[in-house]
């Protein structure tokens, strides 16, 4: 395990955006492209992604909403994201495979810090401290948040409170991610996204395939 | 709740030292001095003092002891010590008590800086960029290490893994609480423990008396 997040020749891939913005689906369709042109993919996601880190995020997500306050939920996140890039991320890396990880640092970013302005700082200090990477390429899906937020909702179970925001927030946090975007423009790329599957896929691949310097098939 | 650490008119005591150095039976003790004196006494200890603290604790102490590294233990002692400063200390320095507290961030300052030494300075910025407060008096129970170390292994048992070092390191604690009290001079007293119980309790009492300057009764 590299201790320094040295990634060797592997490739660490966010994929961000609000909620229903169809992001686990486009991770897997990523998965299966890269996999079909014989590239090495672990495919992760957060909060969680490591056996402690998900013993993390039960801790987080279960129980009462007040049960902690923003700056406790940000340290257990951060923990649990040391933990995941410790046993999942910097290992594959070593190995030379490409990570595709659904939210990582931008979501606490957006999420934390969004819904109170003042710990944005917090954030970034407490990631320079203990994680220290980014990703080489973020993939931020951008749609229309009223029907992010309806496709969310549908989905939302009673244990998900993360989910349970509400449409302005939604609105909020869009705004919050494209400001995020223009904040690393090297980092991030802007996928059109609440369109057909096979439509966000294939634009998907195609800025995979550019970025991994793999030649994309035609079309 | 206080917010940001202002301590209206209570005081904050820490207590530390190595492993059966006698500080949960002084802190006890004290706790029972100052309250036949009048004074509003809140007793804590770490890692724990508030339900979700010791939701964290139990997560860092079960299970395989090489379950989380020396960074991600860290973050969860610190969302843990977080958690039990908003609800338990500052609610109580806020109500102008006197809070006692068995082990704070010192203990971390030595068990998770001493044992990596590369930490120390990560322990230091996470405190000062995510807890804030140091206490306003710590009592070092300073004691021969050979003498702290079979005292703690005769009461340990198998989940108290924290308390599982060796005598070396019980010399390597001591040396460095020592070296923590030179550098804190103004904050640090040190106490001659491993004597007669009440012998220490009435050291402990004249230290606290002065610096809560109430009078201490004649002896």
């Amino acid at each position: 395990m590299s201790r320094d997040g040295t990634r060797a020749n592997g490739r660490f891939i966010t994929l961000e955006g609000i909620d229903g913005s169809g992001k686990s689906t486009q991770a897997q369709a990523l998965r299966d492209a890269l996999e079909a042109r014989g590239i090495e993919v672990v495919l992760t996601r957060e909060p969680g992604g490591s056996p402690g880190a998900e013993d993390i995020r039960k801790l987080v997500l279960e129980g009462d909403p007040d049960r902690w306050s923003a700056e406790s939920e940000l340290l257990l996140f951060t923990a649990a994201r040391r933990d995941h890039l410790e046993r999942t991320i910097w290992p594959a890396l070593a190995a030379g495979k490409v990570v595709i990880c659904d939210r990582f640092v931008d979501s606490t970013r957006m999420y934390q810090g969004l819904s109170r302005g003042d710990l944005r700082a917090k954030v970034d200090a407490l990631h320079d401290l203990m994680i220290g990477i980014e990703a080489d390429l973020t993939l931020l899906f951008d749609m229309d948040p009223d029907l992010g937020h309806a496709r969310a909702k549908a989905r939302a179970t009673a244990e998900e409170r993360f989910e349970d925001f509400g449409a302005e927030l939604q609105v909020r946090m869009r705004r919050g991610f494209l400001e995020l975007a223009a904040e690393y423009p090297g980092r991030f790329h802007i996928i059109k996204a609440g369109r057909d599957i096979a439509a966000v896929s294939a634009d998907v691949s195609k800025v995979v395939m550019a970025h991994l310097a793999v030649e994309s098939p035609a079309g």
